[in-house]
């Protein structure tokens, strides 16, 4: 997008904003994926302005906050009805806002009127998501000029306080894994003990001990095994197991 | 407090609130407490409004989220420096914030300007404390004319969606007992397996079995046992515990 129409089109959204959200309050979207080998995270860029962002966006007037986050998710990835969950509210330091107004802002669009909203204190209602990448077809929703999927240890320089939103959302998710599991949908209908490790692993930052993690997953009662199919090599194949449909407590 | 000078400080902090704090944003806290039996809630009510509610503010316009909590915290109980855990963002239902508005606070003041602070939608950030009740002597911050403890089993109707916020406060508290329990400094600083078996009892709100209890409670490597002195009686009196002075991982 050349500087112009982002102009226009970030004026405009400036101009009708205040009418159409609540003021003061955003979302932001810590939207995790693992595909088998590694956790990432989707970050997204805006045309012209600098660094890298959460998914985000503002809660209509009249919409309610959980519906906001999925609509923010839907609008990135594409995707409805996936388990989100909200872990924390969150502001932005005085600064990173004053610096993201007078350097960025204003060096695109002009003065702001006096005392409009985006020059008022934010404080944002962040969720956390864990999809299937392959499920998920990267859009492009209003100014989001670059989305990308980046590995947990690559994650770029983030605008605002981004960066320990992040780090909070992997915190609340290490804790949640054991009793979300079954909500989070990313493993596959059935799958190996080898496979789910490799999950816990990608989300704990850490290799864990084959049969203790075992011990561990079979003592949540989470996973049931399957029957091996009676083939010529199914004695050696691994065993497979899928997520109890109830969890028993 | 009769009516008159109620509804003139009521209409005097509605003139001068949208300049202090920030819009559409409040704080509510639930307070519990625990004395050795029985899980309480602190519940505040104001003059001349119908039903209880949780103790609770606004933010002011430069002051951090979490400050604001603790703030709010000790004006209800004279406390500082007090655990204390954001757990959840929520919101009013529309018709709640409508009843209230035009029942309870338009009987007492007349009519609020068109699009008053007060007549726009509200977030509420909620926050959880577990504190010793003999360590709190109530307070009367403004406006409120009654505050009280209430057993977990008894507590009142509450307005706007207060209900369900204390219900989310005590499933987080559930949730966070193993991991934070050093930090909420609920219990002295000895005490008997008995003793901190009434608390997660209370919380939980079920009857554990004692070994069990014990044992999970050993393997959580949060309490360490202390010495028994030598006494005549000594050797039928209970074990004493204290919390490890930092955790072990």
């Amino acid at each position: 997008m050349s500087k112009e129409p982002f102009k226009r089109e970030l004026l405009e959204f400036l101009a009708t904003a205040p009418a159409r959200y609540l003021p003061g309050v955003s979302v932001n979207t810590v939207i995790f994926s693992f595909q088998g080998e590694k956790l990432r995270v989707l970050m997204v860029n805006y045309s012209d302005l600098p660094n890298w962002y959460l998914p985000g966006g503002f809660i209509e007037k009249e919409e309610p906050l959980d519906q906001a986050a999925r609509r923010i998710l839907t609008e990135n990835t594409g995707l409805s009805d996936v388990y989100i969950e909200q872990f924390a509210t969150t502001e932005s330091q005085t600064r990173s806002q004053t610096y993201f107004v007078e350097e960025v802002l204003k060096k695109i669009v002009g003065r702001l009127p006096a005392g409009h909203w985006f020059d008022q204190r934010f404080i944002t209602v962040c969720y956390y998501a864990l999809l299937d990448e392959r499920k998920v077809s990267l859009q492009a929703p209003p100014f989001v000029s670059e989305a990308k999927w980046v590995d947990w240890d690559e994650l770029p320089e983030m605008m605002f306080e981004h960066g320990p939103i992040v780090g909070k959302a992997l915190h609340r998710l290490q804790k949640d894994l054991d009793q979300q599991l079954v909500g989070l949908n990313i493993m596959n209908e059935t799958f190996t003990m080898g496979e789910l490790q490799k999950l816990y692993e990608a989300i704990h930052q850490r290799p864990l001990h084959r049969n203790n993690f075992q011990r561990k997953i079979l003592g949540l009662n989470l996973v049931e095994r399957l029957e091996k199919k009676v083939t010529g090599k199914a004695h050696k194949s691994p065993y497979l197991y899928r997520f109890r449909k109830r969890r028993k407590t």
